[in-house]
């Protein structure tokens, strides 16, 4: 059975993966109808390993979406794809200056704490490098904390921050820190050096969008 | 004495860093003229991790970018600004199916491969892990070959792409690609798995900006 979906969205979706979980944020807080897809990061060696998925993916990640015909992957260019296409409750600032200063906020995360600790990195680690659980923990938190640090300062000691990273409403920066921060507490990293990063997770948490994002009240959440 | 700058554009760079040639790969595709400030990365410990540099960069790393008042960080997000605001030779298909697929070919280089081989992380697999050369070395082949495997699937299967990974002019795919393939050479990795990439790679190198941008041609080349 078919499950209607007012734009045609379908996002294939782990409750627990990072990216998705930002798109999911993202397609919330557009009031976006959308029909989830689980793909299981750890079931049978992986699903998003089998041939069907593959095929949408090559990378065998989680997200991909589909709409329009398209086949969009990769988390930050599908949310500004969103962006583009659906220019409610916008993610990013009108003005070149404020683009640049969000997308540098989301990139620290995106491309500079969350590569490093993803599914695949730690397997590899584990099972390639043979690392003990404590030296991975150590890694994990390693740069988790020295992303934060920048973070701290970066929106600490700017105007532009508001209630949220930028202004005050969310948008692409706050969309890339709160599945990070998510992380962050699993993972037992002391927070209290981040005051402003804090702050503004209670800001978005305090937000319907966010919590229909958590990986806590996804369906496929164990 | 100054350097008079057209444009404005001051950024500071080092000939090695991926990131930094990104930037300078855009910069020159747009024909912007732009002054250069060395930050070396490896002299006295890192002088990115000096006083200065780290006010104008949190994350002290390179690149960062100076113009009309902002300092702007992170290579992706500076490469979309210049596109913003210079909007001669497009870096970015005008639609936004077009402007996904690209941006997704971007990211898989610089959030998948490019930040598990970056600088500190390397360091950290030898200072921090007391990992072997050949171990560091073996960890570097690995995350780039595993990325390019996709990437290839990816834009073989595709009639978007043309001589460059979008269509027949150069865009943000070709400038995220190019330092990776520079990067790959570097630590020897067998190329033949992926011819698209290759004949991507000769496009690019015929050009005259992909050839200004290179590392060998900064004048803090070693």
């Amino acid at each position: 059975m078919e499950i209607p979906v007012d734009d045609g969205i379908v996002l294939y979706t782990y409750w627990r993966s990072s990216a998705a979980y930002r798109v999911r944020i993202g397609l919330e807080l557009k009031g976006l109808r959308w029909e989830a897809r689980q793909v299981h990061l750890l079931r049978d060696g992986g699903e998003q390993h089998g041939e069907a998925y593959r095929v949408l993916n090559p990378q065998e990640r989680v997200p991909t979406l589909l709409h329009d015909g398209q086949v969009l992957t990769q988390s930050l260019a599908i949310l500004e794809y969103l962006d583009e296409r659906f220019p409610q409750m916008p993610l990013l600032p009108a003005d070149a200056a404020g683009r640049a200063r969000v997308r540098a906020l989301a990139q620290l995360v995106a491309c500079d704490i969350h590569p490093l600790n993803n599914l695949r990195v730690m397997q590899h680690l584990e099972r390639g490098l043979h690392l003990s659980a404590d030296v991975r923990t150590q890694w994990t938190l390693q740069w988790i904390a020295e992303g934060f640090a920048a973070l701290e300062t970066l929106l600490a000691g700017s105007s532009d921050t508001g209630t949220f990273c930028y202004g005050d409403r969310p948008g692409l920066a706050d969309i890339c820190l709160l599945p990070q921060v998510y992380n962050a507490h699993r993972f037992g990293l002391d927070l209290s050096p981040y005051p402003t990063l804090r702050r503004i997770e209670a800001a978005c948490q305090a937000l319907d969008a966010f919590e229909r994002a958590r990986p806590e009240n996804q369906i496929d959440a164990a």
